[in-house]
């Protein structure tokens, strides 16, 4: 979608490949895939609204096999520009009661999993105020702490590990089928809510200039981006995600006490937020 | 630089570093430098002109060296949006005419590192129309083909690398500063005849779009930027070189026998432009 009245910009992706030869990434990791014919499928949204008091966000699942190896992977993640803890409470309070239904360890895990990922080094910055993310979900245990880094905090994950209850494909599936349902309900009443705000310049020119985050983000750091543009994949369908219109600005900096300071100080830090 | 009536951004950097630690990086190529200081220094500058009629122009010149291991390297290339053989073929002609005073060698060897280096694979295009590119040159016979790929024509050229002449440091040093000294002659006469030319929405558009090459390239190629960000590098002063303003358009194709088809019909394929 292009130039609409609420979203500026959208894009959905489905993907569905099958084939005989694994990449070396998944067999160095699982050489028991060797052999078998794979197949993978994923699908992805980013809508980019025109609205700055309305969040960009992000949405990604998928899932892998070969042989006796599988798993399920993805997330949703909200990119604020103008925003209030009201709504990133509800989004991460809807995403929490998702994945409560579940299993009481999603949500914990997946949250810190999203804020490690989606974090940008050179800005000591995360991309926005985050959501869950999780891969390599096969059920085992274990498979909740695996995308967090091994020292602080993960250690103490990592010990819990044992107690983690082992899954079933099936309840696996069932989770992410759940979590593909909860974008509704966690994104649409913050755009109902906040695309009829009032805006000018100064608001245009900040969302403009925040997107060269999303752009630096996908472009520098994103596996999947990278993934694609060094295999070949189609260009137009892995650069979606890019924003439609963008700003990069020498040393900018917000005022102190501004909304633009306080989306720094307040929503850029990460946060607790399902229990607020 | 922002928001010149002529550049709309610009900005030159300047470093020099010094230490006792060599990057892993610069070891294994050149184990002779291991247990030396290492000093470095480079300038770079990027200037975006506001009008499409106008090409983006891009320099680095650079100088290492670390007890008897030493080298210069940089380059200067064009970026155009709208433009015409006559503004390429000055461009490239003042670059040959600088590196003819010191090498004949120089331009051609040159002309295609700086090719093959500013090319972005995902997209099939070069950058931009090129200009001159170099690295590693001490002097020795083979320097002046070390960014060649190793296939294809550049076996020729390396068949002739043991013609090359030897060259002395202040050879090479003065060869860097009269590149230096050509980008005045190289660039000014086109912003002078183009900065005048009229535009529209069309035109700026088209400008915004293909800005966004720019950024995919510094972004995902550039080793420069990349080993700037990885490293801890002041970031505001690395992301420079990204453009004011940047728009990216899903599936866009210019329209056959246009203006912007000429720039990649014409523009985006490597030519002699010197002979021409």
């Amino acid at each position: 979608m292009k130039q609409g009245n609420i979203f500026e910009q959208g894009g959905v992706g489905f993907s569905e490949v099958w084939g005989d030869k694994l990449p070396p990434s998944i067999l160095g990791k699982r050489p028991e895939a060797a052999g078998h014919q794979f197949y993978a499928t994923g699908t992805s949204m980013v809508l980019h609204p025109r609205n700055p008091y309305v969040p960009t966000v992000h949405l990604n699942y998928r899932y892998f096999e070969a042989g006796p190896v599988w798993w399920f992977g993805g997330g949703i993640d909200l990119t604020p520009y103008y925003t209030n803890e009201a709504d990133v409470i509800h989004f991460h309070r809807t995403l929490k009661a998702t994945c409560d239904r579940h299993n009481p360890q999603y949500y914990p895990n997946f949250k810190r999993w999203c804020d490690e990922y989606f974090y940008l080094p050179h800005r000591n910055e995360p991309r926005g105020v985050g959501g869950i993310f999780f891969d390599y979900q096969n059920g085992q245990r274990g498979d909740l702490y695996r995308g967090h880094n091994q020292d602080g905090p993960a250690a103490l994950y990592s010990q819990q590990a044992g107690n983690a209850p082992k899954r079933t494909w099936e309840e696996i599936f069932s989770f992410a089928i759940d979590c593909g349902d909860a974008f509704l309900p966690a994104y649409i009443p913050i755009v109902e809510k906040r695309a009829t705000t009032e805006y000018g310049d100064r608001e245009r020119d900040f969302q403009l200039y925040r997107r060269g985050r999303y752009v630096e983000f996908n472009l520098v750091y994103d596996r999947g981006t990278l993934f694609g543009l060094q295999t070949n994949g189609r260009t137009e369908s892995i650069l979606m995600s890019l924003p439609p219109m963008v700003r990069w600005e020498y040393s900018y900096e917000p005022e102190a006490g501004s909304p633009e300071a306080k989306l720094y100080d307040v929503f850029l830090k990460p946060q607790d937020w399902a229990q607020m």
